[in-house]
């Protein structure tokens, strides 16, 4: 039995060689039946891919970084392995850096764009306090991925939601079910990037809706804690719940941290929703299968993913200026959140 | 204000600068509470490490690289995480390379090994039936991590617990419950890997109590699903439940798997554990956390993790020869399995 090669499925499937090609890279310009067909004769075929192809591209000395600030954070897998398809297609290699919690990011770009032939850089996750100087120290492309570089910052290019809307969006409806007492778990003190931008927008749908900022209704993540995680979610709702002060609804900035949170609420004999509502942000896969499943945003992962890549090698290929590219979030309600019992008893 | 550097932060602790660095970078070797006393005074002192001393690690030429197949894994991460330290302590760069599912991960290695200057490689995941010749191909020296490189393999480096007897383990537990009708989520039928040792394990847990095998209870994943997901957990249990075979318990083969299994359970009806006891293999965060919290078999990671590093430098130093190195797996009892309702009526 010869080799199968791509030709053979192609030949197999009646369709061009490109069109078997988008197929196993997931591509999305094509027909959703084509490909499963596709996928089918290769799964029966035992076919499997020359590499020969993509290992050319391997050897191509052009390369963009993807650094990660917080690699605990699952949200962030989905985006790795998008801008990885994007580089491969453009014939880029790329690497992938974590950076530590208490490293400067742009300090560690600087080290790898002399170590490597870096093209561009992706920015992922991380505290964006830096300020136009110190980024200008980096002199070549680079985008803040799922970090919003602010309004008085057309200049840093960035590609993500609006947190402060979204974060309002999601305050808004907690309001709506009637939920006075909302309890928040947000980023450090320190935080001057996403973590403040929900905390602000919390902040302003209460003061719409009336409602006094209570200092002790928020929960700030602590330091040297993975900050976006189950346990993290877990220890602060434990500690929020020794505070005794009362609240209907916990809004926790991450679907992980929500996780995390109703784990507590249920070892204290709190049900959810029935006795408190909880809600999360970011639309990951576990907050939609885990039990109850959880109103979140959700952030539009992959197309975030693609316009980064999108934005940052026209950049590269200097077709385009630094920009701010904002995608809408999508309030999903699951459920982890119910009228407020306060609410339905008034309306009785 | 002067800058706060690392010698302030030792002072004000009354510690060495070496103790300062190890409670940094999450080093076994340090006091707790010592650890728990430094991470304090860092956080409020604002100190912000001086990043040359691991930059200059950084410019050293020498790598290893990880390959990882299945990077929508997440039980990965907190390998990835450790390896990179284990890798910075010696002064190595670390190389990320997600691998696709059809790619061969040898050529994806030796591609890698001809353009950076690779002393070691470490593959994560993946389906490991290559012949001991296909990895005779690779010059430097590699451990496989989390996958068996079998009985027959000694010449072949691993670190891994015995996905066998671990499996025999959670199986036989079940058996022990009382239930008779297990159902199994395992890898596809062409694994040759820990998805292969996972199903003989239960094959022979059920011999071992006189229960025959029923091929009618196994569910194969399927190639192009994102394969130890949560959705796919949700599918295939979708997929089972319409065969209209009986079953009292289910054993998925990964926590991520077992999440999304008590979801579709928990859509049609059956609850867990009380109608359908479900358990899962890992010892992930998830797991934890959600509800019902899912009884596993913990790998030990972070040992794991750092065996790896370990056995591989060792090896890059010519201190060692490749060795198999098995880790035991722990029993994790907790809500999402139940004694079976045939079991206990029988007994009433």
């Amino acid at each position: 039995m010869g080799t199968i090669t791509i030709k053979d499925i192609a030949k197999r499937c009646q369709v061009g060689v490109s069109t078997v090609s988008r197929a196993m890279n997931d591509h999305p310009d094509i027909n959703p039946k084509t490909k499963k067909k596709i996928l089918k004769v290769i799964e029966e075929s035992g076919y499997v891919p020359d590499n020969s192809a993509r290992n050319l591209k391997r050897v191509d000395a052009r390369a963009v970084a993807v650094l990660i600030k917080g690699i605990g954070n699952t949200f962030f897998n989905q985006f790795i392995e998008i801008l990885e398809q994007e580089c491969q297609k453009r014939h880029y290699s790329c690497v992938i850096q974590r950076v530590e919690e208490y490293e400067n990011e742009i300090d560690v770009a600087l080290q790898i764009a002399r170590e490597k032939k870096l093209r561009g850089v992706v920015f992922l996750g991380g505290n964006f306090s830096h300020s136009g100087e110190e980024f200008g120290r980096l002199k070549i492309p680079y985008v803040l991925s799922t970090i919003n570089s602010g309004e008085g910052n057309n200049r840093i290019a960035s590609v993500s939601v609006d947190d402060f809307k979204e974060s309002y969006k999601m305050t808004d409806y907690l309001l709506g079910l009637g939920h006075k007492r909302i309890a928040i778990i947000t980023a450090r003190k320190e935080d001057e990037s996403i973590g403040k931008l929900r905390l602000l927008g919390y902040q302003r749908a209460l003061s719409d809706q009336g409602i006094q900022f209570d200092e002790d209704l928020v929960c700030y993540m602590k330091m040297h804690v993975d900050r976006y995680s189950y346990r993290s979610g877990y220890k602060i709702t434990k500690e929020l719940l020794s505070r005794k002060t009362p609240f209907t609804a916990l809004y926790a900035t991450s679907d992980t941290l929500a996780v995390g949170a109703i784990r507590a609420l249920f070892e204290a004999g709190i049900h959810v929703p029935d006795d408190c509502s909880v809600a999360g942000f970011d639309g990951m896969e576990a907050g939609e299968f885990c039990i109850p499943g959880i109103t979140t945003i959700r952030q539009p992962a992959k197309e975030i993913a693609r316009a980064t890549a999108d934005l940052l090698f026209s950049m590269i290929d200097k077709k385009e200026e630094p920009k701010r590219v904002i995608f809408d979030g999508e309030l999903i309600i699951r459920e982890s959140t119910a009228i407020s019992r306060i609410k339905s008893s008034e309306e009785e």
